[in-house]
């Protein structure tokens, strides 16, 4: 595939020529948007915390390393099962040599973060297998909304992340709502990919609100809050708030396919302005199928960041290349934001520097 | 006074004049910060809520109208108890004329705004007079300068306001502690300033924090954590984060004097980056005497929007000349900068025309 600087065009390769000379020298604002679910508790949904009650602690601990450069309401920095560091490292590396301002935006959390953060007033969801997933999801998109407006005013562009444990359980669930076909399409940050257990919950949750496979292709809003997690209206807000008047990077894997169907049930017209930032794991993930679930959407441009650490000197980064953690917390978008402003200056290999210094600096150093 | 554009420049001329230069033409950032206080319960401190319990409201339903142009959380708009509409009027009109971007801060409130706000982790302050007012003041000033830092990529100038029942007497509290005379200097909302009041609630509260006059003037956060507010240390730290790179136009009163001597105490580099912006009605107050606080602490310049209701059509505009309301929410900052940012375009008078159309909108057709 086609590169421009370490930016692989993935996906309407001409629309990614066009979506990178939009943003290429220009200052972006990189916007993390977190949340958390018991969803993500369900055993085997989620790697992003250690035991199911962490996942409550991972989106407030990566949204404290993005602004602070390290973690404060918890020791370190969040890690898979088996000690592999949290994406974030990646995004904090990319938006700090870039020199990206940051905002971090909460869609409902149990855990607040020990920053400043934009609240908008949104509650941490429930297990979507009670159909009873996110409160006032509305209020949440409709105050997303007004903090997109004011915030694109403020920047070239937006690159928008997230982290919510169990997010592409409540990806699948709320595409199959909207009449996505995402099933076995969706990614996981493990290497072996759940599907079934993934499918196993959501058939039940949307069972138990009485949803059909598309039957609220025309209610996202419906759809988030039966099955879906905060971090959607949240973030589906901001790009709707955003995207009028400004390009805007959604920066994530598949996750972003259903952030994708609820902006384009609400405002088809700002589709143009809207790509897709993942990281080059994330495409090769034999396990999951980006391309296929977009192409059912909408054909927005997909760019995936090349980033390698095959020749890393950290055996948590060098499992990357087989096929751990692969995206979140925006990394991928980060990395294109970054390599983007420095027109290439900031490179892959500058970028696995810096992301070796800060491994060194937050998990070498705490295990000795 | 010397004016450029409607802009008077009320103190330090030249350093006005740099001022405006600096800022004429360019993009600004409206940052609101937000807080209430039992202390604006003890009847006759606050004008900003017709009854005690109702200026909890105010700061809310002041963000609320500065972001979405009309309230949520209280029907109508804030009024004093003669029905006169609160200052945010002012400042709307301003910054939706000059279309600049508004973000709000909380740095403790009993009400949340019904929109999209930075929340900083505090908490509603307690009555100065128990000397127990600001709960983690320090936290909230360290958070706000990350948030500081982070805005001030964003545009390429601050300017903050601020809302909170009862600042004048909080101001009042922390300039004595910090050895700034402030008695008998710091202004008020209503024609009668209730002096004797305020420097008998403020005597109570130094007396019960073991404070004497000038004992903290090199500890701002014990001053603010005894007898302060919340809006303080969230303001304080988003100066000290943004003007290290950008100006910042202070937008308000006599507040603003607690704010300059809290930001002097821990940072003088940054002073040179400062502006206080207020109105007409404000350095035309002889209950008050702003020039004569600012000397006591530092000589950043004063300017002041010209504004003149004389002729307006409506009653509750005209009371303004005969000293009600006089600022808040900073509408005079906000004014300077929406004529600065249109190089005079827009100029008082259009600025009249603007808010009387916001006037007759949110105040006479509720009425009728």
């Amino acid at each position: 595939m086609k590169k421009i600087y370490d930016i692989i065009l993935a996906y309407e390769e001409s629309k990614c020529e066009d979506f990178i000379k939009r943003i290429e020298g220009k200052k972006p604002l990189f916007i993390h948007v977190i949340g958390t679910t018991e969803t993500a508790k369900i055993p085997g949904i989620s790697a992003a915390g250690k035991y199911p009650e962490l996942t409550d602690y991972t989106p407030a601990a990566d949204a404290e390393l993005l602004l602070l450069g390290s973690c404060k309401c918890i020791p370190g920095v969040p890690t898979t099962p088996e000690g592999i560091p949290t994406p974030a490292l990646i995004t904090m590396s990319a938006l700090r040599l870039a020199d990206v301002p940051t905002l971090i935006v909460s869609g409902g959390v149990k855990i607040r973060p020990h920053i400043p953060f934009i609240d908008l007033g949104g509650k941490s969801g429930g297990d979507i297998r009670s159909g009873k997933a996110v409160a006032d999801a509305e209020e949440i998109l409709v105050r997303a909304r007004i903090a997109g407006e004011n915030l694109s005013k403020l920047a070239d562009y937006l690159v928008i992340g997230e982290s919510v444990p169990g997010g592409t359980t409540t990806a699948l669930a709320v595409m199959l709502a909207m009449g996505v076909d995402a099933r076995g399409k969706v990614s996981s940050s493990m290497p072996y990919n759940p599907h079934e257990l993934k499918i196993r919950v959501v058939e039940e949750g949307l069972r138990n609100s009485g949803i059909k496979f598309g039957s609220l292709s025309n209610d996202p809003i419906t759809a988030i809050s039966c099955v879906g997690d905060p971090m959607m209206p949240a973030f589906a807000g901001l790009v709707l708030g955003a995207a009028r008047r400004s390009p805007v990077l959604m920066a994530g894997g598949t996750q972003m396919c259903a952030i994708l169907a609820i902006v384009k049930a609400l405002d088809q017209t700002i589709l143009q302005n809207i790509a897709i930032g993942t990281t080059r794991w994330l495409i090769s993930d034999r396990s999951a199928d980006l391309k296929g679930i977009v192409s059912q959407i909408a054909d927005v441009p997909i760019m995936a960041a090349d980033l390698d650490f095959a020749r890393s000197k950290f055996n948590g980064l060098r499992v990357y290349e087989e096929g751990f953690v692969k995206e979140g917390v925006g990394a991928g978008g980060a990395s294109i934001a970054a390599m983007a402003k420095s027109r290439g200056l900031i490179s892959k290999a500058v970028l696995l520097e810096e992301i070796e210094r800060n491994y060194e600096r937050l998990v070498m150093l705490r295990r000795s």
